[in-house]
């Protein structure tokens, strides 16, 4: 995406809180990773691995962090920060400020009877909001998204295309979802009865509070009884799957692929990397982190982090990981140990009959 | 969500095939669980593990299960049954009972030639049906629905919102699919020609039996050749896969994120936790379990529980890991063997000697 | 799928360079496996393991490949080839051809200002377009595609039902994307600031070459700054997802549910088997494989075969695998050297005391 803007490097400097060295008249226009940027470009260097591609770059100027920039070889005018990452942040958000809605309904958009909408919303074209749904002020649902009855959903909050939330979920302020978001799903709830799998009607919340962003195809289903509860300020990636009556505290972080079983509860910014794995009715504390692929088959106590399947603490999973790494070396050490063993009672037996 | 029900534990009980304790004449007008309950609810103790908030549950009333009914920590009146489950399945059942559809096409759903519809269907804004589409009686097809051509859908099933048949697709009678379901689609088959991969053309079918339930945004690919088959009563819960010409048998689950690769076959029962995963080509026998984050990479007999990546049977799995976790114990039992060792070859040569 | 084809052995024979053995005027109008192939079926026979259903095939003749050929035990006539799957290809696309656009923009298509649109496209019921964008000749979009703003597809694509595709996003010529396909998502960025994540804009581009197939419900992440690209004639699967910033080479194939976490680069024809797992910031050379179910946590070398968590060359998890399976016997070898040589020490005193 192009932004339209042109800067200094003073102006830059002064929106991430940096310092320049270098020439701070210099002028740029877009940000870009160091190794692809070109003329105009603020060259952004994210990690120390990217060091190398420094002097081939062609940037007009570079964003660092200190801890990095006394390594760069290059004469490049520079704004050095504190922290790269949240300069990032701040820099791009004022060079691409969210779009604000374009207030109005689509002529095509189908509304239910007694749906409520606020000032400055926005409804996309072939919108469905169910009969009872009310929307929050400043808050756009774009092209295609399907409100079931009843639901709720906070101010200055953005559902981008092809969403979908089931009848009575309720959706806080300033929350994104996108597309194909899947919303108070029925959960897998089913009895055996008489030859077969009754269905457990599905009948509890699906509570997504502020400050949330739920990404693409991402799955969330409604309690069985109770509420599945997504906390303040949590974000999760595409294709994440949390179960009924799921709770997450505020500020936890799943990425891609994660999914969560019945009923367990994460604490406060507790974060689950890729594909990892929740069974059902556990409890993840506070600050737990859970690795990669991990399969969390136990509680985990507040501030632990496991790794591995099934997942241990990380220093267990690692020094596990190292034995069986070591194990041709203990094969070689027994089979040493057998023939010396061997040789001392092929020798004993002389010297005793001796 | 809100039933509009009011009912005295005499009422509960003979729902649920149970017997009161305490006062029968109590009114309950929800079911929730017992740590969430409140005045007015009927709390439910699904598991052990969550008898220490009896106490101070703030329900009116329980349902419990025989089992657990003698821990309880209240003077409360309860409705107590054999099955837990079985009996939440009943009382939701009878409060919750599925909406019937509201017959009619609306205005804007786009029917191509000789579509056929049944008696009592449901068709919602924006849906497209393609020519020469049948749909069965009492079926009800959400907003935003695309139906291929040619597809069959049997009666007094559920299309939820977006849900994608591509053409030829037949789903039996009482079937459920939830938001984002794309049934039908083409396999992942390619050849490698000319130095590049080639489509193979996928033209087999995809067929869902009757009672069958398929979980948000679940994809299921048609046969390359033959056909791809989901047996009556299966359930598939969100996310899910199964690709080309995979067939299962009557009666099997597939929790979230389960994936299943070509041709492979699962017998009657057959249940796989989330995440796990199964390769193409193999044979799960009927009542095959497979656990949450399993990858099967051979065929599993009848009957057998299989865990672990690669998956094999439980009891050996559960060694394995003991095993594993052992190491530390046996690479210090090793150590001292060659330190006893050392010691007694160090003796010898002095007896030998002497 | 039906075709319309009635098809001798002899013009079987050609299309697919094979020869026929047995009559050549036998006619055959399908194509089938083996197992499931009735009269007026040509039997396909894609593997040895499905050789012991010869015998009972219902088909009227074989196509196999001559390797299987002499195996076969069955009189019935046979179309012999050198590549079976090629053989299957090159049929299949005679007998089904794609189907053309049918030119034209439905009536009930909302397209913004400015959008271009090539000859001989075809736009679907409900399709939404926004500004700018540009569509290449012979393109079809089916019914409920959301283009964002400024968006190019090239020629000859097809887009199912259901895809999303965010404002500018770039996809090539002679691309298939399947229903339910997001592209261009914002990626999983936050910046910890003021006790909450900040997300971090995602501005980058989206870039989907010539010649690549997108499965069901697969997720592709925009650039943070810096693009996506996903190299031409690369095949993804159903529920793949790519972060941001992920770069794949040409002819790359990820079976369903693989994920690749942020701005990790795949050379040329690098495969991944179904759930594997990349994390973030490697390099996976020209030729790699990566094993289902296998995570990447470091760069893995051109031409190597990966597999396990964390993935390690192939004959090392295979080795690592053969040992921690042989843990009870060498358990058992430790416990009888325990033994042995307690023998020994209590031997040993009276000797020397001798």
């Amino acid at each position: 995406m192009r932004s339209e803007v042109v800067c200094t490097l003073a102006e830059v400097a002064s929106i991430v809180g940096g310092r320049v060295e270098g020439d701070e008249s210099v002028t740029v226009e877009r940000i870009a990773p160091v190794a692809d940027a070109g003329r105009g470009d603020l060259g952004f260097l994210a990690d120390r691995r990217y060091l190398e591609g420094v002097p081939e770059t062609g940037a007009s100027a570079l964003l660092v962090s200190t801890e990095l920039a006394d390594a760069l070889d290059t004469p490049l005018p520079r704004v050095v920060v504190d922290d790269g990452h949240r300069a990032l942040q701040a820099l791009l958000s004022a060079w691409y400020p969210v779009r604000a809605p374009d207030p109005g309904v689509h002529p095509t958009a189908v509304l239910g009877r007694g749906v409520t909408l606020g000032e400055g919303v926005e409804i996309g074209p072939y919108v469905v909001l169910g009969a009872g749904c009310a929307v929050g002020d400043g808050t756009r649902i774009d092209a295609h998204c399907v409100v079931g009855e009843h639901c709720t959903i906070g101010p200055s909050s953005v559902l981008h295309p092809h969403v979908v939330l089931y009848a009575g979920t309720e959706v806080g302020a300033r929350v994104t979802l996108h597309a194909g978001v899947r919303l108070g799903v029925d959960g897998f709830g089913y009895a055996w009865i008489d030859g077969g799998h009754r269905k457990v009607p599905q009948v509890g919340g699906c509570i997504v509070e502020d400050d949330v962003e739920i990404g693409a195809n991402t799955t969330l289903d409604r309690g069985s009884i109770g509420d599945t509860r997504v906390g303040h300020g949590t974000k999760l990636d595409n294709l994440v799957h949390l179960a009924h009556n799921v709770q997450t505290g505020p500020h936890c972080a799943a990425a891609a692929m994660v999914g969560i079983a019945g009923s367990s509860r994460l604490g406060t910014g507790v974060f689950l990397g890729g594909q990892a794995g929740v069974i059902g009715h556990l409890e993840l504390g506070d600050g737990v982190k859970v690795a990669a692929k991990a399969a969390v088959f136990r509680d985990v106590p507040p501030g632990e982090t496991v790794a591995g399947i099934p997942a241990r603490p990380n220093r267990e999973f690692l020094r596990s990981r190292a034995q069986v790494e070591r194990l041709p070396k203990l094969l070689d050490r027994v089979a040493r140990l057998e023939e010396r063993l061997a040789r001392l009672e092929d020798d004993d037996p002389p010297v005793r009959g001796a």
